[in-house]
């Protein structure tokens, strides 16, 4: 059985990580860890006609990109796996339009990457693909003006505002013992051994400008449901990193930890503080589906296959913002999925 | 290797469906399948403040009779898998929320529940989770305006328009060897044998009032691409079932199934058509997510159970379309995801 626990699972077969790409806009790529992006766009419409189609047209590059990297195309994909923040997750239905592989089409938010790495992996361990893309993004223009104002008001941001990447990432996953690329995998010694399924949480945060706090609950959740399934505890962890929580999300986190029990500040880092460092213009930091995956994929992958990171535990954290139902006075529920990444 | 060709996957171990409910609305339940469903409900608001709300409280309706039949509760559940036409899948998540259960959401349009049952029977056939409800829903108030008018324009239906139905379905898998339920299990004869996933396919339409033409091409091609992989023709089936094509996408699904060879017309049936009967009044037949989940839930299942039907090809269909991008001018993307289901 390779549930364990309640909410966890073992990938027994521990199928590999062996290619990632990313796209990111502009901010990201001047951002400290702009050099680990594969592109960095200078113009954010990419000379299509709106933001939309640069975000779906980033997806869709980061795939392809993916599997170039190996000497691979898109007629090798298995099934790609994916969404994005935007109503009816086009930039994910139109990048597989194009892509032409068998598409799963994933709505969780900011945690969509991990929730699409847990599924690639039971997928490949079940023997149902060989080869699996996930990916995920999200685009600064696209976003803001479908959940929040439209650019052109020029609205302040609060002090606990993050703000959207524009970017896009991609992992590539393969069976252990799938045949090697024509180019070798670029990672040999990486591998999603496991899981936790998130569960939404809600803990009655009304404010569209505050994503850190509303995800930081299921970001809490999810770690010490993991840590009770597993019998781990931090420090069977190099890093625990969250997808887009932020500084004052991050703070939230570390006290919810606490009252779980587990100091966590030594071993965590957040995707959304790394990305854009300490920059008073985006506030608490980064945000958005395509931030987790682009600094997974191209700055944290690396980092594993050299050994720096023995251990990981990847959680991506979705705020399930809908402006309606906001306006509808709900509050705003999260979820985050979790994925165990190791170096082997 | 549980996967079979390109596009498919067997499943070995043949995971049993071992309940169903479905929530419908007035119309419905008066429609020719009225006497199936489960609650035809009167009000569509359910007495809550927004159509948006009453559908959400629909879907978790319709995940805890599912449960109930069998003396189980939510917090047996391993996996909630699913989704729904809302921005942000609102319905599912806030479902999610009241269920806590560990929740995998979807975006798959109107082929969200075939999606959500492939999912489910690769994670029971992993023995990543032996219980998972596959659930989706729609609501005709919510999902009109959303995707079309507010419906107090009073727009007149264009002849191609089908009538978003009102409705929620829930299926329940389990693993075939999984303890029985309290009550024992509803359905006894039931499995998931195998599907196929589906692609993105785009032919260019763009009329907003014409899912059934956006659709059929995916329908074609995934049937198409089943019996490729799998060697099956139309008579292997005493049913091939599809979501919500309307009288006009079945038209054309049959013509675009003579050019692909294949003859369909004696085993196939669309969930659109049967649910409101030759109805004037919905012109082409009923659509939305929650259309073939609630009339395979009520309808179809106690058929396979009966031994009336002993192989079901079940394709629900989804017409990707948002607002956003046929305004900037996109065509309307579709994808059709299918699975056997079979009488044991």
């Amino acid at each position: 059985m390779a549930r364990i626990g309640k909410y966890s699972f073992d990938l027994i077969s521990k199928p590999r990580i062996v290619s990632s790409a990313s796209f990111v806009g502009e901010k990201e790529g001047a951002g400290p860890l702009g050099t680990a992006f594969d592109v960095s766009i200078k113009d954010d419409t990419l000379g299509l006609e709106s933001w939309e189609k640069a975000e779906s047209r980033m997806f869709e590059s980061a795939v392809r990109l993916a599997l170039f990297k190996l000497g691979l195309e898109t007629d090798d994909l298995g099934c790609l796996i994916g969404g994005d923040l935007l109503n009816q997750i086009i930039s994910a239905g139109f990048a597989a339009r194009e892509l032409k592989a068998p598409f799963i089409g994933l709505y969780s938010a900011c945690s969509t990457i991990t929730e699409s790495m847990m599924i690639a992996g039971m997928m490949i361990e079940g023997g149902f693909t060989e080869l699996a893309a996930c990916a995920a993004s999200s685009h600064f223009s696209s976003v803001e003006r479908q959940y929040r104002y439209p650019l052109e008001m020029g609205t302040q941001s609060t002090p606990t505002a993050q703000r959207t990447v524009t970017g896009a990432g991609c992992v590539l996953l393969q069976g252990r013992d799938a045949k090697l690329p024509p180019k070798g995998r670029l990672f040999s010694n990486v591998a999603i051994t496991g899981g936790t399924i998130g569960i939404v949480e809600d803990y009655g945060i009304t404010d569209t400008s505050n994503m850190g706090a509303a995800m930081a609950p299921a970001a809490a959740k999810t770690i010490a449901r993991h840590f009770e399934d597993t019998g781990r505890t931090p420090k069977d962890f190099d890093l625990i990193l969250t997808g887009d929580l932020g500084r004052f999300g991050t703070e939230m986190l570390h006290e919810l930890m606490a009252k779980e029990g587990f100091n966590i500040e030594a071993v965590h880092e957040d995707c959304g503080k790394l990305i854009f460092g300490y920059d008073p213009a985006v506030v608490c930091g980064g945000s958005g589906a395509g931030c987790a995956p682009s600094v997974f994929a191209s700055h944290i992958l690396p980092l594993i296959e050299a050994g720096e990171y023995k251990r990981v535990l990847f959680l991506a954290t979705g705020a399930l913002l809908s402006p309606l139902s906001s306006l509808q006075g709900e509050s705003i529920p999260a979820i985050a999925h979790a994925v165990v990444v190791e170096h082997i």
